[in-house]
């Protein structure tokens, strides 16, 4: 295992000169490698490698928040994005890059390069994505869900990845934060939004108890809720896609907890896409109900095919599971709405903003479509135990 | 750290004459001491070691189920029951035994002798338990559930927690099997019941659909939630009663769950000794009552103490608080309803039956109490949803 040292395009090109696997897959010698800087998101350090014979992505820990170095942050993240891909890998197959190499003291990671692919916030923004993806990600969660659900697999198995992902605590610790307690903060100085153009719009959100009230009962269900292995933090920008091909990328955030998590933070980036950029409401509302419908059929047929595979569910007969279903796509979608409510809030107002806003044709667009964003995630709170399928969550937009 | 073997009475007294702080308790020489088998439950091996100045309880694992010698059984268990004490030794203060000592290698735990105690189970049925007791055990499980929740803690300090009880996997599996699934299933050799008096019975409850369908939804309940810190075998065999005093013992099943598999545990053993004796109805009624007020107040009142010390609720004003407890209660009861249902069921026609029943002044008596014991336990399992307050339990049973 190597010692820790943050890796500049030079260092990084001799260390995998030393990797027999990598190398050859580069083809030719070191000296004909060449390594740019891709780095995007906010915490890591991400390089694409690219020699006569193929390309590598590298991505390494930094020992502080990237885009804020007084932020300090521990380097373990790459190491749960790496057991992430190798606890999902055999249920999602593709729908992931392939980790090709880990080396856990360098907090390094080596993947297959996703350079042909386009980042999805970009494409929307851009406004090239190709319609339907929703549905790839929707099968995603569907598929990473029941793999790692009590139904598929005896609840040994499923303890012991509890046990890895309870250790994720700095990445869990600013979703706590940021997505679901600052922004409702007065005075919280992470929080910034378009002023004055939305300041008593945002006053009256860090002073709704009714809302605040929807903001806990959120907590507890994204903090006691282990129903299946999470992304975490799964947003357009998680997303890489070349033409029908989807893969979700960025697992670091990994952790057990409530589906609707995921598909409610998904669904609210595309909602925040649509309200930002014109003629796109449509649109939108199709790719969502592509989404909900990719992950149900993608999660039932899991399921239909598992029976009896896991603790939860062992006793039951085809027919009892067709209304256990039922019963659990309702559940997920209260979940998925009130979720989506609070990534509405805190990309709108909070830390970390969602670029999709600045595309808006002009100024008072802007403000309008980051109010409406404000205010469809109040309802999607405070109302969410009343969305239970997709036709009434598309009516909450 | 000692090396593993089981301890006999003389093997026991020559250990403890090395430990010098638990001689000093005992006093005297080691000649002078006498140990005294009182294994009583199924699992482990438990001395009574009495000196002139004093005495100890011990309890060391077996590595095979004490009652069944064919049956392996890993030995860590003890371990979790110290884990336990330790974790909920400042909340419940004398609710539960003092940890003396733990020797990690042999097994063993030392702790307070309560040999001036009687189990609660055999005062029950031998008509002598003190009126009252259940208030005690609802302020424990209202003290440990409160103590070790998302609303007490920052989450970084219970996925700890967490990570040291999702090892706890030898035990958990006993729950899940003989509780939640065994019960159940046709021709499962684990089974037994008064026959043929019951046989009907037990043909209903397993081919009833609706039955099996809420027992998957409490399955799903007790592995994917974790509210709080439970005992996760609290009937009344795991209470010690002495006049005023009642002690909460063997925490060896502790896992991360949901609190109303605590309560309904303990409520189905008082219901079972209610209807198994005569003339206790509405005594058992009254001990519900009061353990479900006794569990109330002492959550809320830790709760009302503790506003914003953890994750959960850390935006909510003291109105929003109110609130947010009338709905936890309600969410409690509903999960309470359930698993006082499903220990019914398991204790009448399951591996572990409650003793009580013998204690039926004929025959047909306790044919009569096993047959209510398995109708009221379905009712509380298929009407559990709306079973949201002790009036409407009460009416159940």
């Amino acid at each position: 295992m190597s010692t820790y040292r943050p890796l500049d395009a030079t260092a990084l090109t001799a260390h995998l000169a030393t990797l027999p696997a990598l190398s050859a897959r580069l083809g030719g010698s070191p000296e004909s490698w060449t390594a740019r800087e891709v780095s995007d998101g906010n915490l890591n350090t991400v390089f694409i490698v690219s020699g006569p014979a193929g390309s590598l992505c590298c991505k390494q820990s930094l020992p502080y928040v990237r885009v804020d170095p007084g932020w300090a942050m521990p380097l373990e993240r790459t190491l749960f994005e790496a057991r992430w891909m190798q606890t999902l890998g055999a249920a999602v197959g593709h729908q992931i890059p392939a980790l090709l190499h880990l080396d856990e003291g360098l907090f390094l990671i080596v993947m297959e390069d996703l350079s042909t692919h386009k980042v999805l916030r970009t494409a929307l923004i851009e406004g090239d994505a190709p319609a339907g993806f929703s549905a790839r990600i929707g099968e995603f969660v569907g598929h990473a869900g029941f793999a790692t659900s009590w139904r598929a697999r005896p609840f040994e198995d499923l303890f012991a990845l509890r046990e890895v992902f309870a250790r994720n605590l700095s990445l869990t610790r600013i979703t706590v934060d940021l997505v679901m307690t600052d922004p409702y903060r007065q005075g919280c100085a992470r929080n910034r939004w378009l002023s004055p153009a939305l300041d008593s719009d945002v006053a009256e959100i860090q002073s709704d108890s009714v809302l605040h009230a929807g903001v806990t009962r959120l907590q507890e269900r994204f903090l006691g809720t282990t129903q299946a292995l999470l992304h975490g933090d799964l947003h357009t920008g998680s997303v890489m896609v070349h033409n029908e091909d989807v893969r979700v990328i960025d697992g670091e955030f990994a952790i057990f907890g409530p589906l609707g998590f995921d598909l409610g933070m998904f669904i609210a980036n595309l909602v925040m896409n649509g309200y930002a950029l014109p003629d796109r409401e449509s649109w939108m509302q199709d790719e969502i109900s592509l989404l909900w419908s990719g992950f149900c059929n993608a999660y039932r047929q899991s399921w239909d095919g598992n029976t009896g595979c896991g603790d939860v569910g062992s006793l039951a007969t085809p027919e009892e599971t067709t209304h256990d279903q039922d019963r659990f796509f309702r559940e997920v979608m209260r979940d998925c709405a009130g979720f989506a409510g609070l990534e509405l809030i805190r990309r709108t107002m909070g830390f970390a903003q969602a670029a999709d806003f600045a595309a808006a044709p002009d100024t008072a667009w802007e403000a309008e479509a980051r109010r409406r964003a404000l205010h469809t995630g109040r309802r999607l709170i405070v109302k969410s135990a009343l969305i239970e399928d997709i036709e009434a969550l598309l009516d909450a937009l």
